[in-house]
């Protein structure tokens, strides 16, 4: 058992928390039972088909606690090769940048893939965050995205990193579930995803086309010319959480969408819009 | 000017970032342009209708760069008769929670409502939050419950105060649009919107209808028997941000309705999935 919690290991995992590190590292921490129980899942499945490929998860740490209450999550990452090593809790919360991190956490390769590779497989519905700094927003809308069956994710070069402690507890885990891309400018991302055979809709209080109307010309399968096709395939544009998107990027979708506020409110948040607009495409590409 | 950060009239404003002392006092702080824009505009409006009637917004406290920046919004209080005070750059810190207040604070009465009025108007759109405790999300649930046109907002007795600065803030003005109820305790309030004619419908992932289905029927005009019916009425419930609703809370509702998840995330968090619920009904009541 670790039990000291000033030592070389325990500070290396501990500045896992700071992006510089975690880039030169190539690895990043995933706290608590829900964001563990994906990241040894997802090891567990590539540890099957390659007991030799690159690992996803290389450490496991748990206290006493955690190790009977969480039986089931340290089966699985014993299954997929993970080193597990259990901790005092004085040495888990030395580790850890959350003020529970409720006895387990992970250190883990990296997740994001190039922009090619998450779009190779032509998904049907793409999330494209830009410039969004914060990171608890970042991971909600990520979570959502995954939920309303996205098949991949991109953030834009100026936006939060994805590997941020606060925004891998947003996910909930979704961060293991579907290819996230991060770090490309946007231009290349709306191109790729252009190539990739989607319509790239910009979501912004003030767009041209209310979502409403557009999910009603889907399920009746009439569209009106110069009026988008939720039915198509499409990749989301969401802008900073304070500013919205900029006309650049407004300029650079294929067609600008708000979503109707039926009461008095200016807008809703980037979380709640960004939900709204990924549920409505996954509505309209089910009924085709 | 006052600039003297350790008055005791800059203690007393300070000291309404606690819920005791914010219940004894019946008032609390809104921050901001876009929180004291929404304040001021409700006090302006109350003040047209009647100058000896309750105030909404009692003292606006104001940095010499937001009086320039912010003209309009010190107008609009001038005219609601509001006291205005210029504060130095210091006081206005001292006096508030937030890291940036942006030189706008506003002491406001407090804005919750009895159940009975809240429900007078019979709503056909009410958001009820039960246990939850983060301002944040309760904020961001009454944003979005204005947004989708809902007529009331009660947060049942074990819920976070609405008055809360991180909730004020979550609502971005939202909280002076609608009537809002607090502290009244779970049973009651179903009773009560019941009675102003509304179905419950409790959101859970493990629900027995799928939201999707629930719309397509309603679109249709073809709802099943034993189904909800999203073109009624419609009070939904949603429960803690990290347990859900209990047992208890499930049974008491009329239905139990689970927004689809498309992908792998094992569930949304509770804001959006509020959101999705909201919009739901309003898309369905809206077909009319």
């Amino acid at each position: 058992m670790l039990t000291n919690p000033r030592s070389e290991r325990v500070r290396s995992v501990r500045a896992l928390a700071g992006r510089s590190v975690r880039q030169r590292a190539g690895r990043f921490l995933a706290e608590g039972p829900q964001a563990v129980r994906e990241a040894v899942a997802a090891q567990a499945e590539a540890h099957e088909v390659s007991r030799s490929g690159a690992r996803r998860v290389h450490d496991l740490y748990v206290t006493s606690a955690a190790l009977e209450r969480h039986a089931g999550i340290v089966d699985v990452a014993h299954r997929g090769g993970v080193r597990v090593h259990e901790v005092s809790d004085e040495v888990l919360a030395a580790m850890s940048e959350t003020v529970t991190p409720q006895g387990l956490l992970a250190v883990c390769s990296l997740v994001t893939v190039p922009l090619p590779q998450a779009l190779a497989a032509a998904p049907r519905l793409v999330a494209v965050l830009s410039r969004v700094r914060d990171p608890g927003n970042a991971g909600t809308v990520l979570r959502a995205a995954d939920a309303a069956g996205a098949g991949a994710v991109v953030l834009s070069a100026d936006s939060v990193d994805v590997h941020n402690p606060k925004c891998v507890r947003s996910t909930a885990g979704s961060l293991f579930h579907l290819p996230v891309v991060s770090g490309a400018p946007l231009v290349e991302v709306l191109a790729a995803v252009r190539d990739a055979g989607c319509t790239v809709l910009a979501a912004s209080g003030d767009g041209e086309h209310d979502l409403d109307d557009l999910l009603d010309a889907a399920a009746a399968g009439d569209v009106p010319a110069g009026a988008p096709d939720l039915r198509r395939p499409t990749a989301w544009l969401f802008g900073n959480e304070a500013q919205g998107l900029s006309a650049d990027e407004r300029e650079a979708a294929d067609a600008v969408v708000r979503v109707p506020v039926h009461g008095r409110a200016e807008s809703l948040n980037l979380a709640t819009a960004a939900t709204v607009c990924l549920y409505a495409s996954a509505r309209a590409q089910r009924r085709r």
